[in-house]
């Protein structure tokens, strides 16, 4: 491909991690030149086999350079590419902004060239092997912009966003850290702190876990090496946040110990509308606010079912918006919980039913 | 169908929301006479016009009753069935168990004739109009068996729970309302209380949402009057485990709020691996604890695409055990991530990959 807005450039990324790998998997197949180099040779090398870029030579003259590497040692790396690389500008993905930012200030860096960035992607595995070009399609890409660097000089990392088809969300360094403590590190906590709780559970509470159980804690399943550094580094927003579910969750306890004091199941239905509420805030898929409806259907738990069904809604020409599938344990059995726009439910179900499909709500 | 363990019994419902139109419509699929009865007049009539049995008469003589009405309401209605069936064995479908057997023996009831149960099925949606035959299909199935009701006279709850395709589990009122507040009632408030604080979010947060929040929080949208009745029947158990993850969150804020001090770094370590260990706990599906294999695929956001790559999982024969559909925000497309067992997931991969997908991890 030869549309990409840094033809012609050499980019230079640092840390062949998963998100170093993707972004050099992602500017190779642009066409971009790319430069790479990780602490690691090992690493290194299986980045360059996989075809993320090209090792590094001493005549290389990048005009911008990705650091990723861990959140503690990011300023640091940042800093040493900004003095060896004097006419590059140099940005970061770590998952705090603020942090790295005061860091290199303390440093004495040279920040008119630095303006950090957070691709809103990452995947459950780490490394150069789980990298790939279209980690960042489609997913926000924040560029946290600073009073020091000039709009001209940061063009290029809205560039590498857009090349990458990321889509580039501006916020200042402190929103940036505020935002993510509220839709990331605070519900990492909350998912860890209740998938504690099932430490010592008996095997047969756990027998009766269902999809809520397993939704609410997915997350805690998160690597904590990685969750250290990330909470560390924006301690301050996460803490106050924690702070307040405390108090809320001090209400709920109260309301529970006082069922026979007025009021008292009053806080519970309130809190838990507010949580209503507060759910219904989360955009949908595509950026939408939109709700979809959704029509459940039985399908058996053999290799050709589920296939003929969605063979069947695409001949009937529905768009299918999401697709859920639920197992009942024990049962060779399950459900397929299928989003739709509104507009097309009942024709989705008229005619899945008319072709025998067991229609579950 | 005639393999009914109820075979030529007659089995009262009351109550026809959607556990009694659901239990009422799977005996009725095994054949066995179903009466059912509902305050509402309304409810009732619909429950009858979708199948899920006939109306009551005078000379009914019900060896089974299964009570299916909101919780605050289940031990009144049983020790009315009591009183009103002196032959008759009544069981109950509430999410507590041992609020209703408390509130029977300070009513005097024959508790001698009551064998509470809790199936764990359930859906989004209620009333009649949700009600399905297989509702209970591999559910556990728990039956809260107490000192005063002999074996032999509770037989029939154990035959509903198999007839409905249930697993009977059994456990004492105590145990159960223990396990749920674990598994569904202290989850349920979690996810209440972080999206709460979704509520006041600026928007440029929350376009940040990943998955993760998602999951977290999408029982967040669970209806609050049933909460508050279910809540309010369990508080005991929910407050006292509510009471030890806020200690946990304590100690989360106290780390965060001291990070310079010796030890802080090691505590959140520390409770994120214990989140990783609670996770690990929770049994797969099918009731087994095996972990599955997950291979990842992009798909464009077309009808036909998925519905191909699910027919060419059948021709490679690999079963596909769980599918999750993920859309990029903003984006026309998705990754399907499809679980197999670990076995089958390098042919999975090397035969998808020789198709033309594009294999993502």
């Amino acid at each position: 491909m030869t549309d990409s807005r840094l033809a012609g450039a050499t980019v230079r990324v640092v840390g062949t991690g998963l998100l170093g790998t993707s972004v050099g998997l992602g500017l190779r197949a642009r066409g971009v030149d790319v430069v790479l180099h990780d602490a690691s040779p090992a690493q290194l090398g299986l980045a360059i086999d996989y075809g993320a870029g090209r090792a590094a030579a001493p005549d290389d003259r990048p005009s911008l350079i990705v650091v990723c590497v861990p959140p503690d040692v990011t300023a640091r790396t940042v800093a040493a590419e900004l003095d060896a690389y004097p006419d590059a500008i140099v940005t970061d993905v770590a998952s705090v902004k603020v942090a790295p930012l005061e860091e290199l200030a303390a440093l004495g860096a040279d920040i008119t060239r630095y303006l950090g960035s957070h691709p809103m992607a990452g995947r459950e595995r780490g490394g150069a092997v789980s990298g790939r070009a279209d980690l960042f399609l489609g997913r926000p890409w924040v560029i946290a912009g600073h009073g020091a660097i000039t709009y001209g000089a940061g063009a290029q990392v809205d560039d590498l966003a857009l090349d990458l088809g990321a889509v580039p969300v501006e916020m200042t360094p402190e929103q940036h850290d505020l935002s993510v403590a509220l839709v990331s590190h605070v519900p990492q906590l909350v998912s860890t702190l209740l998938a504690a709780r099932l430490i010592d559970a008996p095997e047969r509470a756990l027998g009766l876990a269902g999809q809520g159980l397993r939704d609410v804690t997915r997350i805690a399943a998160s690597e904590p090496e990685l969750w250290v550094q990330i909470l560390g580094a924006n301690a301050a927003a996460v803490a106050d946040i924690l702070r307040e579910l405390r108090t809320d969750l001090g209400s709920v306890i109260d309301a529970l110990d006082g069922l026979d004091r007025p009021g008292s199941l009053r806080a519970l239905a309130e809190t838990l509308a507010a949580g209503n509420t507060g759910v219904a805030r989360i955009p949908g898929k595509h950026g939408q606010d939109r709700r979809f409806a959704s029509v459940t259907v039985m399908v058996d738990d053999t290799p050709g079912q589920l296939a003929r069904l969605l063979t069947e809604i695409g001949e009937i020409g529905v768009n299918l918006e999401d697709l859920r599938l639920e197992h009942s344990p024990g049962a060779q059995i399950g459900l397929a919980e299928i989003a739709v726009v509104p507009e097309a439910r009942t024709t989705l179900t008229d005619e899945l039913g008319a072709r025998g499909w067991r229609i579950a709500g």
